[in-house]
């Protein structure tokens, strides 16, 4: 068991014997728990992350209006507890039908939605200082990987390196992974699983010795801590490629910055210095796509007009100077799939290459 | 390259070859592609398998109608070829970009939408007697595989029980790997990445001597292709485990006999013998679960009578009493991570091993 997960557990058993001692002096057992709404989330400019403010609110058992929540936690830290002791993960929708129980001489379920569930396992994060990962509470599983790399898991020695077309498969939970030789100088982070087969097929980790990395959408949180402990174990710069539309360039803003929900968990989930290499505006004029163009639907120009207003896009003139090309110049969004119209390989022989070499990424 | 993708390579030539000769002729260039049509399609009881009806249809090149569609067949079949003979492969999305130019002196785009290309590229499917996966063309890429199984794989030797806590990440693309060696017994299919790794964690495979292998909803083509793969060539019996709904038990039905929409490749897709070990309505009574089980939606009853009255459902008395069951008695849903509030590794020590050792499997 590593250290992170030994002190998770020791956190856990103080949670515990906390309350029994207020139970012992015949006090009204209570838990401090931070307070997650959105009045206690700011972007913090000096860490470049999406934090939570220092708010705390206090819960009791003997309240009629806390006592739910109360008890819910403290069988999340119970199941957490369980297991860690036998070493084993469950999924958030599978530890809600652990805590799901009937409480005895009544039919009171301990929960009845997962929406309470996970609102425990959030709280008690809070209270314990450890992500759910460490509480071994997986989230979902999703994505690829190629590269230099070769890593210690559940006692095997895998090389990214030598998987042939399929990658070795993200594990929701990559907190137990030791790094035993990292080659790669730098890390790509790709939203489509067909680019990262693109990629991975032109063996661009290979040629331009780096990691490839995809998920499918939003990068779950086990890329995300994957990407995050690359870059600050192994100080690899990670460069995002994403289509060129709103939804792309917040996926890489969550990746960066972190996000509102998850802000309670920034400082395990985001890569500040994480950088721009998808699908610019500038690159839709540069690289020929205007044809490719895709119209935009309400939903789109809405969309962009609240990233162009998040904390973290407002401050960045380069930023605002893409958003608003993208809005009035472009008029419209490209995929990075429409680099092959100029070559099957394209986008791995000389858009990649050459945006690294001239160090042409946002940041 | 294989003897399959020879083989598909020289079909692509005869057809270059059979318009050449036509022009040379001086006929009308023509090419015959059967009918995709739903009337076309029926589910054939001898083989187990939705397949498509032996309806053909004629596409002239010197005809208004026609010639859009004759032109993009051909240019879909230029575009598999250059695949070929360059030994890589392009997503449906990419080979539309790949077909999206302008035709020389005009404003017209060969494709404008990705919808022909698709369309193109399926009739090529049937044109050739080649699946789109022998033509290059990938579909998406998604799931982890782990179990006794070595495979090789653009020159790496891949072993399945040795990839840490990930798995292997399965291809969009199967059809170039080689079985080394197949120590396993029978395959588990799970439809929810969170069960498998459920199963990964407590070693399944290991124990039960077998494969385990998850998509997340439908089976993608390269997860079917590698199912019907092991099943046909190492004789493995395919388990599928779904939710109890409507929709995982159609998720069973189109690994077991194909879907309407792909008719024309069931030989390449479809599993007449894979067996349901996933939740059934006796199941939910046997394991206790119906504390556990969510409200019908008025779409999941709308589905569950659409799943009842296909043909392969309908003529199953086992199914129809299932169906009937689940509708009239037990009147909810229930999902496969509910059993984990009989324990964390139920599924995996009870459930499963308890299931296969008493044939209690639905065919």
């Amino acid at each position: 068991m590593t250290e992170k997960k030994q002190e998770t557990k020791k956190n856990l058993k103080k949670l515990g014997s906390d309350v029994l001692t207020q139970i012992d002096k015949g006090d009204n057992p209570t838990l401090e728990v931070p307070i997650r709404t959105l009045s206690n989330v700011k972007y913090d400019t000096t860490s470049k992350m999406i934090r939570m403010g220092e708010g705390v609110a206090k819960r009791y058992f003997f309240n009629v209006g806390h006592v739910r929540k109360f008890v819910q936690t403290v069988e999340a830290a119970a199941v957490a507890k369980e297991l860690l002791d036998v070493q084993k993960h469950l999924s958030l929708r599978e530890t809600f039908y652990r805590m799901k129980r009937t409480l005895p001489n009544s039919n009171i379920n301990l929960v009845d939605e997962q929406e309470e569930s996970n609102a425990a396992i959030e709280d008690l994060e809070l209270i314990t200082g450890s992500s759910r990962e460490l509480l071994n509470i997986n989230a979902n599983k999703l994505g690829s990987v190629a590269g230099k790399v070769v890593v210690e898991d559940k006692g095997d020695t895998i090389d990214w390196s030598k998987l042939g077309s399929g990658g070795w498969s993200i594990p929701s939970n990559v907190e137990d992974i030791t790094f035993k030789k990292v080659d790669a100088k730098f890390i790509v982070y790709l939203e489509k699983a067909a680019e990262w087969e693109r990629l991975h097929e032109d063996r661009v980790w290979d040629k331009l010795n780096c990691i490839v990395i995809s998920s499918q959408g939003q990068a779950t949180r086990g890329i995300r801590r994957l990407l995050q402990r690359l870059s600050i174990e192994h100080k690899l710069p990670v460069y995002i490629l994403t289509d060129f539309d709103a939804y792309g360039w917040y996926i890489y803003s969550v990746i960066k910055y972190g996000s509102i929900s998850l802000a309670h968990i920034s400082e395990q989930l985001a890569i500040p210095n994480a950088r721009f290499l998808g699908l610019t505006a500038d690159d839709i004029i540069k690289y020929d796509l205007k044809k490719h163009l895709i119209k935009f639907e309400e939903v789109d120009l809405k969309r962009l007009e609240q990233v162009k207003n998040y904390d973290w896009f407002k401050d960045n003139k380069e930023w605002q100077r893409q958003i608003n090309m993208m809005k009035n110049e472009i008029k419209g969004k490209a995929e990075l799939a429409a680099l092959t119209s100029h070559g099957i390989s394209f986008i791995s022989d000389v858009y990649i290459p050459g945006k690294i070499k001239k160090n042409d990424w946002l940041d």
